[in-house]
């Protein structure tokens, strides 16, 4: 690896890296390094449509949400995946699984983590994603936490994708990234997961709106797509941003 | 003027951009444009050490305060300042004064303006200067608002300072700057103050511990000083900050 | 009047009423009385785009406004409109204008009320608005506060508005209301105001995601397009709603 | 079972169901289908007079608890009981408590469920359950949750029992449903659980109060008592209620 | 005035004081100073009843109010009060209006405050008085804050009346004050208002609820009844209370 | 054990009760039995700079964790420690701890206990261990709740440290303790973990801080220095504190 910046993105299901941050994802793969982990294929929780079809079997739908994963994290131009293949709904997280989290993120040394906020309305798992990732960011930094091989990360700034419905989750959108120029490529992502085109319609429309927040916001006419973020503790810096 | 950026900062009392965001400003002074607007001497509600003194009068306290003023400004390398004398204890915002202000945004076309947050325990006045500057910061930027010879602003991004007493005044700190290597100037400016020696005693703590939140946010060890500030509404820009 | 139910609608200026609630009011003119009173013409704050005409006037910009209220007002079946005509940006409530909106409450005798919530993030007026109507409500209802040959009125239930950036003004969507049979006429409403093709394009995308909340709260796949409110105090009944 | 509404009551022990809805619960007996489910029988957290016999034993007090149950219940017109006999203080949810529970929302196809909200202070059991409600309910509606033999369920609206401490465990009252014509049933209901006479009296108290909110916030004076709830998202339907 | 503590009780109407603090300030009556403010008669917003007799006039419905205050505050041992006689219904705050507190509460220097707390649904006058009464706090401790011949106050601490409907008015019951000791005279001067029998019921049965929740956070047994209070900053003292 | 008052300090690492709340617990050893519970030595998570000594072992860390704390413990004038030795970093909870910390909240009797608050960021244990206390206080009291020898206690009042980043972990100080004349007590225990130096800086800083709040909420210009804490339910008593 080279002196890039580091991106980790832990994505609880499937398709959540691309509705929820596609855009922004794109724009870090064109210039830092991205790793993208994704925990569980979303069987149970996130693929109602698979399940319409007689005879289906976890293992197909894993396999039909593994190939999907792949062509959206390509069109992103993001190739760097694991997938830990959790059981979903619900997701449990137990010492091992804190463990391997921890060394992952002792192993990246991002600078920025990417992931689920810490309510998320309807959705369970996302909630426990999002505590599990926050508390492996604070354990990879601690010394006393022995992983042999793996010395000590940086504490990374931690950003949350904006929940389905955001206000019913107390999202506040702390952080929009504007995604002008990688609209296109979330839009191609997007359509890899043929059977959600009501996703596709909605997070079409999510874009524009943030959008519309990132021009009132800035004063700046030249943002036309947005996505929105929370952020788990201040900015820190040397001016105001 | 030039092409630098501008920063226009709002301060209710005499001292209150000194105490909360001078190390803050003498940074901007040293490549920035600031623009300082004093809008009361404080000479009601933040001059109490000088009432003490048999015989005072309002005039005599006013014009005290405006030279540890400018000397406190000095010492930021700061020499841009109106001194507007409303009267403190309570303030009260005219039509007039708004569009005074109004005018004022357009004329210096700040990118960020710093004043108080919405909250102040204790400080009524603080309140009314917060919602004072977001309103006119609106106006000035609406077409419809005409003043001659003033054209609309852009939306200035908006900070707000930290107040006395921050938890009860429901702040949080989103906002955390590096004051380090501005902070001898803060200390400087501060006793230009002489008469407020606990404050200046709080203020240092303050930035102790401020860093202290400044380092563990970010595990960047420079950082010995900070200054903590509220932002109004979201951060827009290209990437994770 | 018969024994239909009444809805007054207060809109702070000149097109709020039509953006944020046009599909449910289209819906409640069908078969209900509706009262519709635009407080403003929205000339300073609203008008953005007409302003940017040469030699404009302010009675223009009124006049112009007037005729799209009324064309839009026709789209959606209201033809009961007042214009109170207040200068906007910033509104302010007199004891005058209190005992005019006390005494229309008292005269229409409304069993909900629709207006602005108390949150609007980067509009003062909304805010002012939300207020002085809440006010108002409580006042008609007070048989001390005589006004002579309008008895009072029964507490009215009172909806507020979603504001343009939801989660900024602490807003939650309390009641969804489906808006599928009406929303072509909103959208016919919509395309009164010309100049303000960008607000057009957000509010058609909102009312899509509204709609997609609106089946995922209930279940009901027939919701096609929705708009968000709060209400101000809770429900009352017989059941569970 | 016919073409009736369906309402499913949980409750952490055993008389929860009572005390905070037992007024509306009698309402849905007369025109619905009501299941009710008893998790636990509070023998360990809410049976302390019965643990003031000697010799009391665990056995005796679940079968006290039992009867009184069945009792309170007819008293309701509900005869739909199932008891799962948890123990309690605290309660623990398990993979296979969850299964059971997604079994039983799928199996009794509620419009409405009624259960404890989010918070309730000093008492850990009733926020277990109502998460594990929530979650069960989530779960009940996804097509990738197998259960041979039980299909997925439509999305139920989702109530919360008003707690004890309603302000220090951040409740909202946001559905108050008028009981005045079942009241003397729950009045009945509650004299079955005999040693706790001093709950019949906060809550025949409680009834009172809620009735005299339910009056102001709706004019109508024939409200004579009350119970209040939460909800856990928002309304959705046609109109204004 | 002796060396007794003093109790500085301001009322926005009438009856105020007696619903939501009687029990209180009768036991702060038999061995401290209790200086009452009664702001206005409430003739416009709390006199429903009186206006409902023909030919009521603004004079006389003051008169009844008068005599009823003066008889609820003996049965609480109260004499020292003063009317100042606002109009009520909208109430607002003058210059002059502040600077009468100011001067009132230099003149009392009272230890504790008992007022209205920030919020109170359905009435908005309590808010105003709420401000009113901390800004007054704030300015009487303030050196530079004139008032010929009535020197600065200490801080007095300050404390909230429960509002009528508590959760949808954010109140949080932080102190609450056990008035077992005193309810019969809280009884006899609610009595006082016969009009409001309605009131009378409530706020008896509100204080047999206070009761049971100081008894379930204290674990002691003797509080009958209890009234609740907000705190408007931090206790401070020697140990935890 | 005399007739003096008991007061229960759980500390979830090894050093949290002496920057968090040392100067209090000084005072309560004076007149108060202290009774100090460390739940686990902090190895893994809050002993940094002891891991980076070469061929460091985690008895070794302990024991160093285990020497600090008397003597730290025994500046403050506490002998009554015991040390349960639970794994950090993450910290869990099974059944049997629960048992043992209901067992000794019944055994130590205490009229209030001292632990962590509900929400720490970057620390998720003491978030565990807040939970923890709260619920064992809870089921000390239930009479169902059967440990053979150790009778239910009454509700202990309960006090939550201040976190290390107050205001992103929603920290309010409910109650601040003038710890003036126990301040150097307090520096004397914070000394004995001299590794930590920049612990010893922030948290001298802090009383300070709290010391000025002290002084400015209750006008005492004794308050030289304080602690923060907050409160889990309400203050109940006789009077306004």
């Amino acid at each position: 690896m080279d002196n890039k910046e580091n991106l980790l993105v832990v994505s609880a299901h499937a398709a959540d890296f691309v509705w929820r941050g596609g855009g922004t994802i794109a724009k870090y793969a064109k210039y830092a390094n991205v790793s993208l982990v994704i925990l569980s294929y979303g069987a149970r929780g996130e693929s109602n449509d698979l399940w319409k079809q007689d005879g289906q079997t976890l293992e197909n739908v894993k396999s039909i949400r593994h190939s999907e994963i792949e062509a959206a994290a390509a069109c992103l131009g993001v190739n760097n995946i694991e997938f830990w293949d959790f059981e979903d709904y619900h997701m449990t997280i137990t010492p091992e699984r804190m463990d391997r989290l921890v060394r992952k993120i002792r192993e990246v040394k991002p600078q920025s983590i990417l992931s689920h906020g810490p309510r998320d309305a309807f959705n369970p798992d996302h909630e426990t994603v999002s505590k599990f990732v926050f508390d492996a960011s604070v354990l990879s930094t601690s010394n006393g936490v022995r992983i042999e091989g793996y010395p000590t990360a940086k504490q990374a700034k931690l950003f949350g994708f904006e929940p389905h419905q955001s206000e019913i989750s107390d999202f506040k959108p702390e952080v929009i990234i504007d995604i002008t120029e990688t609209y296109e490529q979330k839009v191609a992502a997007m359509n890899c997961f043929k059977a959600q085109q009501h996703l596709i319609k909605y997070y079409s429309a999510k874009a524009e709106l943030r959008g519309n927040h990132a021009r009132r916001c800035s004063g700046n006419n030249e943002y036309k797509y947005a996505e929105a973020f929370s952020r788990f503790f201040p900015y820190v810096g040397g001016e105001f941003v």
